[in-house]
């Protein structure tokens, strides 16, 4: 039964242009209307395609808009036709909707869903409207989420319910950064026992990438970052070896090659950059290296790819959000934190109130933080 | 034991320098030394490959070289330590040892080994001498193979006994170029039963593709070529539909994409322009689509790749020579190819008298030919 009311008056940050700082703002949320959810944001995290929304460079956006997609928190009201949540439920919010209908949906070994950003910019809602506005002017919406807001719509298809007992200030990491990291090491590469790995960038997701070859039983786990302050977490959550390019004369594929032998079993490129996703390609084993593209290049740019680092063998592979179905995978994502499998807490160094949001942008763009997690 | 003699005197086809046709000459060839064989080659065919060492983009050559590797003959002696052939057995060459020995042929995901041209060059035998003289000039090796030979001389782990009962003027195709193409649809991509399969290029390779793709029960197999003459023999082998890019004002990615709803489930490049690369990868499912590179680019090329191909989840890979570890595979081919499971003997357009050769070239370039399968 719906239970959507009125529209709620309440805080958000919203990005009124390319290139500007966030405004924290009155903005009005209208109820959600069918097979939508409204939800009041507990805690989200700042992940760096936040940063990508405000510097212009994620694709197919338009402004203003709210961004933020990594959240979670709890029901307020549903719209017509929702039944997997209810008022008051814990939920997730996650960037990749499953809409469970579609050919992508129905496919076992795909995560894709057409109701994604991708196809069909999401922008706007479904319907082709928006649930906010502020100073009488429509606000859009970013990736069906738009965390960066005290209430949120979206379609139902787009969150899932959780355990009660999950803390929604530490478990909004399980939305987008974690998943991701650690699912292109488990879902994506398929890492082997006994393998050995390099991940290059140790953010947020990088270090979710170490976790995840570490969760895999690799049997070495060569971390990559040219700031060193990051090398004693990434040991921390099951770096063998950390390294910094910069104290090498010689380019890192080849330290990698040396140390190795003949490359790494699996590379993993957490920065995205042009540089880096080619040295981590030339890093991985020249037969049956599998080097997996995590980080997000800016829209437009191009890979200048040497074909005879594919011609011995080598496979290249995106990974879209870790591969995982997420209605079906974040629920039991959820229920592994709970049962202690992986210590995704280690991500999270800052913790801030809503209203210092730019403060969490400036600590990401400085380094000085891996994940920040904002509350209302 | 060792059977070796003295040297024999007997024609080849010398490359002498980059950018001139083969010259055939008079040449001698020395007694097989320790784990080496001597083979009186029966039939060799020209592939793609072979013209790449004629214009100077095979890397890691040396001039005066005796092209060819795709090989078959009768074992005429054998060096100290061989013990897998003896004299009189049939045998197939191939451009990709197995030595047993090293890390990558220990290792059953792999298909390379450490003998390959592209760690330690081939140029010289692994003594780092030459068996081949002609007019005074020691000549160079090619892959350890060099079947534009009368006789030749070869590691003993670059050759397989094949069925006694087996045509060598037809599985030496088997070498090489057959199982490349076969390969990089059943061992590379897996093409699975029921899929959409598009291959880019009808040359000898491609079509082993398409043969792969209906081996593996591909249901359907789109084929390529900017060349009609190339359709009829496509379908002959198990291509569905036949398209040529020129035929349409939108780019063939587009057109694949609209033909399939969202992609073909693997496509692969078997022609080797980073433009037809690029139009592979686009044209597979941009979530779970896989690209197999089968063609070889120019040395020192690149690939412009749009990193948002990767992103969504697609998967580029390399072939390298269809991923069979030879040794071991060839047999078993040439045993499946007596046993009728596949028809490589369609690959075979012509057939010369090897003193034709750069009549067998000529039609390569021309578009003419499949395979010409040249006869001493």
């Amino acid at each position: 039964m719906a239970t959507s009311g009125k529209v709620i008056r309440c805080r958000a940050a919203v990005a009124w242009a390319a290139g500007k700082s966030l405004s924290v703002e009155e903005i009005e949320v209208a109820p959600p209307k069918a097979r939508e959810v409204r939800v009041k944001i507990v805690a989200t995290g700042i992940c760096r395609t936040d940063d990508h929304v405000l510097d212009g460079t994620f694709p197919d956006l338009q402004f203003p808009v709210i961004p933020g997609h990594e959240g979670a928190g709890i029901v307020e009201s549903i719209g017509e036709g929702v039944t997997s949540v209810k008022p008051g439920d814990k939920v997730i919010l996650f960037p990749l909707p499953q809409c469970g209908e579609c050919s992508f949906c129905l496919n076992p070994d795909s995560n894709y869903c057409l109701k994604t950003h991708l196809t069909e910019p999401q922008n706007l809602m479904p319907d082709k409207t928006t649930r906010f506005t502020c100073k009488g002017k429509q606000i859009q919406h970013f990736l069906w989420n738009s965390t960066f807001a005290e209430y949120t719509v979206v379609p139902e298809y787009t969150l899932a319910k959780i355990d009660a007992a999950a803390p929604l200030d530490k478990v909004c990491l399980l939305a987008c950064g974690f998943p991701t990291g650690y699912g292109a090491a488990v879902n994506t590469a398929k890492v082997k026992l006994g393998s050995t790995c390099a991940v290059f960038g140790l953010g947020g997701v990088g270090l979710s990438v170490v976790m995840g070859c570490k969760a895999a039983g690799a049997s070495r786990i060569i971390a990559i970052d040219i700031n060193k302050d990051k090398f004693a977490k990434a040991k921390e959550m099951g770096a063998t070896e950390c390294i910094n390019p910069q104290d090498f004369k010689k380019p890192i594929q080849q330290v990698l090659t040396e140390m190795t032998g003949h490359g790494v079993d699996y590379s993993f490129e957490a920065i995205g950059t042009a540089d880096t996703l080619i040295a981590a390609l030339a890093s991985c084993n020249m037969n049956t290296g599998v080097c997996v593209m995590v980080g997000v290049l800016p829209a437009g740019s191009t890979v200048p790819i040497d074909p005879f680092l594919l011609l011995s063998g080598r496979t290249c592979k995106g990974t879209l959000a870790g591969g995982w179905k997420m209605r079906d995978s974040i629920p039991k994502l959820v229920a592994s934190y709970l049962e202690k499998k992986f210590n995704s807490d280690l991500l999270i160094t800052h913790t801030l109130p809503f209203a210092k949001i730019n403060e969490g942008f400036e600590l990401l763009r400085a380094g000085k933080s891996i994940r920040t997690v904002m509350l209302f």
